[in-house]
């Protein structure tokens, strides 16, 4: 039976691809998930993928995750950075987690610098649009060994 | 068909009234609303007002509004000072808003002082009770050309 | 008919016994609510027992409290140190409310050293573990002349 | 006999229209001064109308407004973010005074986030333009029962 | 032979029910510790209580706590800000230690937010009064399974 | 001949006695200059006392007193705070100066606490109202050997 | 019977006139203590002259002030700087204090910058060696009207 | 017709000369001025040499400069640090601007180091003293191709 | 001919494996190079693998990339912190840049949290050890359209 | 006569041996104290040699060691980082002083990162546990040419 | 025999003409030494004109002009704002210096405004470009009295 | 065979003797070597003495240091401040280290205060001059137990 990765989206994510496409290009959310869901059957993942705009139910997410998955692959959003809620969630699961942005968060407002998902993961992957995702499923894979 | 305004209002705004009355006044946020549709209708616009505690569901309205809406009115409240997600939700909804607080926000606590709607928003009104929410509408209509 | 007494809990609390043991011990929410009726059955206080990952959820609660409960014990957990909204409601609904920590969190990250609830707090205890609510529900009895 | 409002404009705004048209438009100075004088002639105000590059001279009239008017309208431009003697002149002068600022200063330079003004304002409006005063002049009016 | 417990006061302490009864009532220190002496009595404790305006002694008798108490209450009071001395000594003495204060720190002036003791105390209580050194003997108590 | 001292005010303390008299009492800036002859006629002074709320007067009077006056007493008021031009000023002048506060900045607004004057000034007396210019001048006379 | 002042120096006032004599000049502590006395005796005060190098020693006094005296002038030295104990002590000593320095503190190292005497002080009288000690008996004689 | 430069001089700058001569040496704005003008006429300048203690004077002529000149050269003074007037009258006037300063100011105080100016001037000399008027017209008429 | 990637290697990489196993693993940076030579191979990229303490001779190389190369990859180190040098010599270069860390940067010291390159960079992988070569060489080809 | 030296230390100190030993060892005062005689001795110094834990002791300490000793190593403990008396005693006794710690400070919290001893000291040694003593011992014969 | 000046240019500055041209246009660094060979020829200097991308090679150099020039020009370039060492070797070479940029570093980064280099040059040129490089040639000049 | 001691020196003290001797004395880098060897002599430590404008040259050294040496001595002068790479070189190294400074880098500038290499040293030993070597050789020999 093939492991389970959790792949969790934070708010305004859903509108992906009409949003300042500019910085985000113009995939959307599905392709990201159909992406996901190949590279995740290349690699003998099972792939959860799910979006919310609420921080409550990302936190309730990866306490699911906590319980079922192999590896969690987050992309915060906004919540990266106001939200320990997050952070207290992702150490309380005790899974390899993954934080992927889309953009290269460094290179945007001084807001978005710090995030308190960073201490709590593994690692952290960013810039590379879509294919930071892809990166983040190899990341894991090669974390546990798959 | 006359154009639509969304009119959104953060936690604790649906206390109003009984709320802090030297700060804000007696006035209901059912007066407000009743209010706005007043004025909305003078100026030829219909109101979705709605009031929320919950910042994921004022995401998901603002991304309603960025759909339906010519223009949008946001008394974020707590949020105002702590929600990334609010002010990305505004940067993708492409929809003009206006920043409405019932007290003089600056004339309150330090950590008042700081708005992540501001930014995002084409102009801000604050200090002036519910009577600022028809200042947004005017000025509102006013950016429209209404 | 005795008065009623809310304690609420905030996000990743409902995983407390298997969220860092070393931290917070073994025991689950269960567990203090069950304490909590004890302790609040001997006191004369009904026991309103509530645990919620979502900020917005723990607004509607507070405000519930306001307007039924004679006190508010509540431990904001994560929410502690971002909820301005929190901060509104307490103030808000004008109920004698004490803030409750199992852990010391002044004895860990400084991100955990500012409270948005305390200043409107009657006061703050932390750091004795399921204890805690204990000392609570005395203090409030103590200040209700109950 | 009507009452009197004092609009009150600070450094570089007798350049306007000339300054930065991308920021604040191609309208004058004199075009919102004809506009006040429409605005409070429909609202039973007489209108005294000034501008100064002279912090000193600010204080003076603000001042004589105390002594003189019902009301006070200020854009005090650069001297917002720089003037203590105008925060002490309104405070002194007890007239209710409604900060207005053309553009958005949020969405500019940090030095312009911060007002010494604001702090003794009856409220703030800035964003939109030269209409801000018309909304200032009906936010004084509906403050002051007109 | 029953244990000891410490309960030292710091600076002004000894002037308690004269000093600003709008903050700290008009309980004295001689009430606070007749009715420590009680609850230590029903708990099995024999209480030594002291008070001095003297950082110095302070030390010396935590220093002497350390050698001949089970358990350790102090209410620093000013010296809860600005003493490293304080907590040097709590940290040598390897006794637990509650801080306690009258009123609720977290609502004061912004200096009396930081305390050098918490870090090395087990746990805080603060803002109930004569009652939160009650709550600190029975949470002793409890942690030393008395 | 007698000695001159310069006596120079800045902005709003020609509303003196009419400004918050909670703070400042109801002594005009006329009394205050009545009382200062009457102590410079003592200790034998010829007094130029002056008052503006322009930055560049006061810079221009400092100017003179370092020209004709063997010692300048100077209330800046609001410009204390923010003027580098008044610190320049009197270092240049190279005359003995006392700068003087009604009202005791430090128990007032944070940006009260800091003042670009007292670096260059010999003395600063604050908090004793009118009679801080008699103290001033005594000061004065002091330190001249008058 | 003369109403009594309790003056109060702070640490290493003892060594006065031996120490930098370029900053504080060759004046002894014994010379403003006969100083103090000859005017204190003009304006018909009786005067406690004390001088202590221990915090806690000037907490003592500063309560015992609090019990006999009519006021109280100290100069805290360098516990101005560190100690909310002296704060909190005048505070409740609730009698006129005024606070002196010999040297121009705000000409000298940041760290001598703020003071937690000066917010609970009457005023401050700095920079004018031992005659700032007769200014401050003046002052208080006009305060308390003798 | 030969073009004109502006060169504006702020607050204490004609009293140069008796100004601490360690740091700015014995010339008087007259040499400097005779200097200036015999310098613009080698590389075909009409010069227009002013000075103001006064910093809304300094915003008119920049205004001016504005109309009528095809370079600005200013030497801000104490203005340099805190008028986000002078910015904003620069930047308006849109004519090319050098900022100069007779002395190192990043060898100064720490409060000098910040320039309100430089952001909107075409660059900044510092340190040589009344060379540095020379070099500044040298630069402008490079710029500016004369 | 295959397209060229430069991958360099800041301070101290040449100790790898002997350095602070349980941050780094024992794999040496001859290992990496194998394994990123193998990435290549497979991905149609000629790899140039350096390493050196001198931040200059990295700013050299970067230089040469700049010229030579398709793409950059570098893992600066110690000079992430506190170079300049190297994110001038970034942006000049303009050839499509990745930062890679082994180690999570935002899990260490607060010194490390900030980085100079991550600005200049296209994206930044980190904590992935070896591995985060791997997935920066394949996120320079899907960038590259390789 | 052989010159004096004071060894002086600060709070807790008396408890060296029993107090976290992983970070200070098991040598005791006492141990230190002879070992320090026994350098002394060999470098032809009396040794007094004096702990305390009260800050206005240490003073009065510092300030006889002005008046009798030859050299002063002091070991403040704690008030290193909160004392100003002792900057100011050290600063007046103008005996050249040592400043020791057993622990290498800048290894530990920041709060001990900064000394107001450091400033007025000849030197500092820290890390070296009781060898420190004897290095300063040496340092300061080798000051004084002995 | 003619006197040298030494003109030291930082890392990157050998790419000048490529990097950017929109901040610094298309003047390489070769033309700009050939511009400073001809004026320096003019004004009597002997040109010695180098360029190192290395800190420690600019350390040597410095400290070679200190030896054998006149004067010392120096662009540091990234250097500018995080060196210690060129500080360092500018005030051990005790030999005039003037630092230099191309553009005017206060209309960039905030990390672009401190510079190490400005006190302990002479003075501050910069934001002309190329240009830049004359006025401190003739800046020296003046200043050596040429 | 005698242990190996390496004293690495950091930039610009190649010039020793030279500089600001009222800051470091006349003595010459060679004058110390001297004293070093023939102390290393005396302690049994064959003694690599070496000196180096590079901070990448230091990081060579420090990491052959870490091969072949019994301790290290570095007075890494202006890269104590600057430099990460030194602090990984050490903590990589992992042979005892003692930084050692000429003057007393706390009575200096600001930016002189921090080092990057004391965290990661066994201790650290500053304003002794040439001494200071001496008391580092000694403190490494007890240290090893040599």
């Amino acid at each position: 039976m093939p492991a389970t990765l959790f792949i969790l989206n934070g708010p305004n994510l859903n509108r992906l691809g009409t949003r300042e496409p500019e910085t985000y290009g113009r995939t959307t959310l599905a392709d990201i998930e159909a992406q996901c869901r190949a590279t995740g059957a290349r690699l003998g993942f099972d792939i959860v993928f799910r979006q919310s705009n609420h921080e409550g139910t990302l936190v309730d997410w990866i306490q699911e995750a906590g319980d079922v998955a192999r590896g969690l692959i987050i992309n915060p959003a906004a919540y990266t950075h106001t939200s320990v809620a997050l952070h207290d969630a992702i150490r309380t699961a005790a899974v390899p987690t993954v934080e992927v942005h889309l953009s290269n968060v460094f290179a945007r407002e001084a807001f978005r610098h710090h995030s308190y998902v960073s201490p709590v993961a593994v690692g952290v992957i960013c810039g590379f649009g879509a294919k930071g995702y892809d990166l983040a499923i190899e990341a894991l894979a090669n974390k546990l060994g798959a």
